[in-house]
């Protein structure tokens, strides 16, 4: 079998191919499309992608289908950094190592190449023909994991929180705001990758069991995020560090320290495998989960 | 039958009802719900909802599968809004009569209450069961509608011509701006509206014919909304009056006079009705196109 990096090269360059067809260039009005393509194809580790396709292992997902999927979640993801960088928001001009969205076109133009994203994501989803109940479920958990009980749910209350200093979230407000903010969209790609494949396979336990994963990596990943903040440099992430404590934003990190953060980070890393060994068991799952497991130990190892 | 008054007031009370169900107060985070109550609960004329409605009626359309796509319509209608009257868009603090959603809850809030509602539409459309090809085809017309080809391509032309004087658009790039701009969701929510009835009646003929219908409304809308910044007060249309001219935005009044626009909007109209005509001779549609005609008039006649 082939290595975890291998793999992942692979399915990135597959993913940035899927891209590059789904958004063409000179598409009118050329200008929006263009922000848009800076938007997506700007890089990124393409985490929810990978999800997507290695959770669509388990039900023998066909790849337009997933395709469909992973750049239907790359493009919430996408427009949410678009939006999150904004001026009135967090205020950033550096992503992905390079210009962030609005610091190219413009804050109105940030705006509305956000907006036509979101947009987007969902006319990518429905692109494939797949059996009615298959796309209600795949549109529910997409619109649920970027909406007000998700994604935006989350960053309206980081927004709330930030800069509010001592009398800001403790522990388990930090954990339910990020369960939203984060965690939502990437437990919505590993239901979304299983949602993709066959009806007999894609069953309740599956779904379960992948709930449990997906929040799991959703919250060793900000844990992560929080952390590398802190010991990395601007250059590495590509976005400007240290900009957590500059806001006074409570974080895993400000909140626990260095190493216990690292130790929770570890922590969530092992309810993830915990929740694939109980899909190993099942005869329909075993020898189908290593991906999943190798992308819950390369997000949490980023952070050591 | 009755009037189109006491259709139209039965269908905005059935619509108010459903929004306010499907919008419920008090979900977490609240104050996150309560703007986006504010957007779609504080009021709007609920155009899209009704043509969707009166256009469900040639297909024999459920009323749970047309109250999911009025509800869509009108949620991407009402984040449009809020994300327009941004300070770093048309800046209007005004909507409905009232505060709009930023002046109320704030600059970030108002962009993430946006964001909520795009995301809330499209869980709604897909929250009542239907066979897949017309789910398929439900989100399609709505993200086509919503984003670049649509709404979001026609409001980024805006943001651009806006402040361009002389240099600005000419009619005909005035009318393809509007076209996505208004056009394009005015013309979803018609087909949405047939497309959530009867496979059997919801056939290309019928949709070739909306399509003209859809688009002849819309391009009336649009040039009645200029005749009106420009005739009417700012108490009767609950927001800023007079605003194109002070920002220097070409305008179908600008460009053509007022009588001239009014003509052109009276000849949209007639296209409407012609379009209508010919379903009519059809004995599938026959005495079915009663309420899309009124709208059609309906709409012409508020720049009267």
């Amino acid at each position: 079998m082939t290595s975890f990096e291998d793999w992942a090269r692979e399915r990135r360059g597959h993913f940035e191919a899927a891209a590059e067809r789904a958004l063409p260039a000179g598409v009118f009005p050329e200008l929006l499309q263009e922000a848009m393509r800076w938007s997506v194809l700007g890089g990124g580790k393409r985490v929810r992608p990978l999800l997507a396709y290695a959770a669509g292992e388990l039900t023998q997902a066909p790849e337009p289908a997933v395709d469909a999927a992973a750049l239907a979640l790359e493009f919430i993801h996408s427009y949410s950094l678009v939006h999150d960088d904004l001026p009135c928001m967090d205020n950033d001009s550096l992503r992905h190592g390079r210009a962030s969205t609005h610091a190219k076109y413009g804050f109105a133009e940030g705006v509305l190449a956000g907006d036509a994203l979101q947009a987007e994501a969902f006319r990518v989803l429905a692109s494939v023909a797949v059996p009615g109940a298959r796309l209600q479920r795949l549109v529910r958990l997409l619109a649920e994991g970027a909406g007000a009980r998700g994604m935006c749910g989350g960053q309206w209350l980081d927004i709330k929180a930030t800069g509010a200093g001592v009398s800001g979230p403790g522990l388990e407000d930090l954990k339910r705001l990020h369960a939203m903010k984060t965690g939502a969209l990437i437990r919505a790609a590993v239901l979304m990758g299983a949602a993709s494949g066959e009806e007999r396979l894609a069953v309740p336990e599956l779904f379960e069991a992948l709930s449990r994963y997906g929040s799991a990596v959703g919250l060793a990943f900000q844990i992560v995020d929080d952390i590398l903040d802190v010991t990395a440099d601007t250059a590495t992430l590509g976005k400007s560090a240290g900009k957590d404590r500059e806001e006074g934003k409570a974080t895993y990190v400000s909140l626990l320290g260095l190493d216990e953060a690292r130790r929770l980070a570890a922590e969530a890393g092992r309810e993830a495998a915990a929740a694939l060994d109980g899909l190993e068991r099942d005869p329909r799952y075993a020898g189908k989960t290593r991906r999943l497991e190798e992308l819950a130990r390369f997000v949490v190892s980023r952070g050591r």
